[in-house]
This record gives structure tokens, C-alpha cells and sequence, in this order.
């Protein structure tokens, strides 16, 4: 099962401030809910190589790769090929791929369109069953496309493929500040070195100053230090835990 | 002038899910504006080590590099660090960022706060004049916080140094598919290939089917490749342009 992630996205049109990236935010927080850790994503642009050497990169990083964008019919659809160079090998063409889209273009299918049937050699095909044309998985890596709709509908056919033990979380909001706060938590992680702790200020939010984030795959240890943070905290402080 | 781009994100609230990055959308939109090529945004974990690494490629790399995140007074805050042990010096305290915090806490400064104080061995206090706190500029590197308010305020303090020759913009959005489209786009650039062109098809939109960009430095070279491309593409294609 995959404990971690990486998240690479072809995308001028995000580079150049054009659009704003809905996938990764939907990714992380997907993943995230089915216990996957994300440790990095990238934005690059539409180039072969630069897609060769982060597809390698994170291949390697990471348990599980996603490539968002750069799949169609024109020039600057050049994912198929970074992540074929990566993993050098060739791009064929893949017959099932050939007639889904013979079907889904009624027999007039351009030869540019065509480029859509193309995939690493030795990738597989996953995921199918349940939207119009499959995934390509080339080792550890979903080549998944750039348009939200898509992304989603692909993800979520794969979706059951990335569970793993849950990550539990506890949000403590304070009314103190960081400047304040920091001996506390640094204190909690002496005691509790294997939490994951988070610290976010808000400095125009009237109900409270900090978000504390404590985070474990173990309930038990999450729990425990929840109490020891709120029973060192100073009267007052503590405005809600969720 | 820069003309290149790099921007990481010292964010694990964006890769854990939990908060949607505005910084990176802001400075793509704001950087394309002035004349900056984005070339590429990363979102890491609160880690020094993996900043320290990702400082020192970024830096090398491109022009101008912008980080967000990680700065303040909690142990979650390592940015400063990463980017010291990046460029190989020691993490020295600036007396002018004391003063200004012992200001800022009237005279209550804790232990904990001073740490925002700090600066990697050599790095210059810049843009101080129109925000409370100056940003650290090291080399090439500029240290920028999470929260969104001052990123943007501490941003607009000195977005002046990074103004280029302007990255002039065509929108041409057409009644047809990609793959058809995608032979008028190649042939298109085998005339003019400094052009930067995009495609980006819309799915769900009645009113056209794609978006095609054409981008240029140089207006003229821009109005020619735009002239050409509407002449070669059939009658009634066009929707509109912009």
C-alpha cells in the first residue's frame, strides 16, 4: 500500500498565471483522506525533458506518482513522451486505446488524435471499468489529464487502489500567539517526537489567534498528546478542539 | 532585470490538504504582469533539508526565487535555516529586526519570537520603507511568509525590481476540437517558432470548444503569427479573440 505521494503537474497555462490548479488541492486532500502522505508537487512547463527528469525523480521518491496535464493531440501535449523517457522506453501505440477512440470520434479519427492512443511501452492500462477511456500506469506512475471533470472521474476509479491506515487529526484553536505558544509546542514534541504538529497563525480571524494541528496514524498516541498539550495550556487559552 | 522564475512553497497545511495555496496563484498572475517567466513552483515539506536542497537548485536555476511559508516563531518554522544551509553560511541575528520585534511586542519579546530576527549570514534586509518588517533577500532568494495578507503587502513593496519587457497575450477561442485543430497549431509553429502557443480545451462550455494562446515578447511577431493562424483556419471556426 502506498504511504507516500508525489504530485507533478505539466501546466504553462498555470506558470504563466492563466489558470489555477484545481487538481492537486483535490488530490491532496483525497489522499490525505485515505491515508497518503503527500510529500511534494511540482509545477512545470509543457517541455519533454524537464517532464523526463521529475518523472524520474519522483518515481523514485515516492510510492505513487500522479502527472496531471499535457495528454491530447497537439504540440504541447508531451506527457506520454516525458514519462516514456524517464522510464526509457519507447512510446507505442496501444490498440485498445486506437479503437475507444475510433468509437468515441465515430470512425473519424485524425491522425493527431491519434497521439491519444500512444503510451510508454510496458505501461498498463488501469481503471477502465467505470469511465470512457482507461489510466495510464507506467510503474508507480498514474498519467492522469489536466481538465478537473476528467481528473476527478479518473481518480475516483482508481480511488480504492491508494487507501492505507488513516491519518487522525486533532485541531486545538488558541488565543494566544505563536511568540507565546512556541515554548508549549516545542515542549509537546520533546514528549511526543513521532507527532506531526502543526502551527498556523491568523491574524485577521477575531476568534483566536492560532491553529494547532496534531497529527498520528496511531489514535492512541494523537490522543494522548491532545491532553497533555491542553492540560500544560494556561487557563483561557483554549477556544475549541475539533 | 530577471527574466526567469522560481517559486517554493514551504507548505505541509498545502500538501497535507488542510489550506489551498494562494501565494504561487498571486505571483504567477502578478510575476506574468511585470514580464517574469514562471518557470517552475514546488510545494515541500517544513523540513530544512529538503529546503536547503530545493534553495539551492531554485537559485542556480533561475533569475529570481520567491519562497513562501516557514517563517515565524514555532519549530514548524525552518525556512530560514534551509535556505542558510543552502547557500553554506550560519543563521545570524539582524539588530534591526530586534529592534523591530521588541517594537512590535513592546518590550515583551519572548526567547521564541527573537528567532523571526534571524537571517542567513549575508542576506540584506530589503523593501522595509511600506511594511512593518522588511523581507530577507538572500542572493537571489527572496523569503516570503504563508499568510496571504503580508506575502501580497510585503510582495507590492517591491515588485518595481522585477519588472521586464511584457509578455504580450492573444486569445483565440474556436468552434472545434483538438483533434482537428492540432494540425492548423503545428503548422503554425513550424513558421513561427519562438511562438508560445497553448491549447486548452473546454469541455463543458457551449460557447467554444478550445482556447488557443499565442504568447510573444515581441508584438509583432505576435500579430503576424495571429493574422496568419486566422487566415488559415476555415470559415466560421472562430468564435472570438481576445
Amino acid at each position: 500500500m502506498p504511504k507516500t505521494a508525489g504530485i507533478i503537474l505539466v501546466g504553462n497555462e498555470i506558470l504563466s498565471g492563466k489558470v489555477e490548479d484545481a487538481n492537486a488541492v483535490y488530490l491532496c486532500r483525497e489522499l490525505r483522506a485515505l491515508g497518503v502522505d503527500v510529500r511534494r508537487i511540482t509545477v512545470i512547463p509543457d517541455e519533454v525533458q524537464l517532464i523526463a527528469d521529475e518523472v524520474a525523480t519522483f518515481s523514485r521518491d515516492y510510492d505513487v506518482v500522479f502527472t496531471s496535464g499535457g495528454v491530447g493531440p497537439t504540440h504541447d501535449d508531451v506527457t506520454i513522451e516525458g514519462v516514456a523517457r524517464a522510464m526509457m522506453v519507447p512510446v507505442v501505440r496501444h490498440s485498445l486505446l486506437v479503437e475507444l477512440l475510433e468509437r468515441y470520434y465515430r470512425g473519424k479519427v485524425t491522425e493527431a488524435a491519434l497521439r491519444m492512443a500512444e503510451i510508454p511501452q510496458g505501461a498498463e492500462l488501469v481503471g477502465g471499468e467505470t469511465v470512457r477511456f482507461p489510466t495510464v500506469l507506467m510503474r508507480n506512475v498514474y498519467v492522469l489529464p489536466g481538465v478537473p471533470e476528467i481528473f476527478r472521474a479518473k481518480f475516483e476509479a482508481l480511488r480504492e487502489r491508494f487507501r492505507d491506515a488513516p491519518i487522525h487529526l486533532k485541531n486545538v484553536f488558541v488565543g494566544i500567539g505563536e511568540g507565546t505558544l512556541a515554548d508549549y509546542l516545542n515542549r509537546l514534541l520533546v514528549d511526543f517526537p513521532l507527532l506531526q504538529l502543526g502551527s498556523y497563525p491568523e491574524f485577521s480571524n477575531p476568534e483566536y489567534k492560532v491553529k494547532v494541528t496534531l497529527e498520528s496514524r496511531d489514535r492512541g498516541y494523537l490522543e494522548q498528546a491532545l491532553t497533555e498539550l491542553l492540560t500544560r495550556l494556561p487557563d483561557g487559552v483554549v477556544v475549541k478542539v475539533t
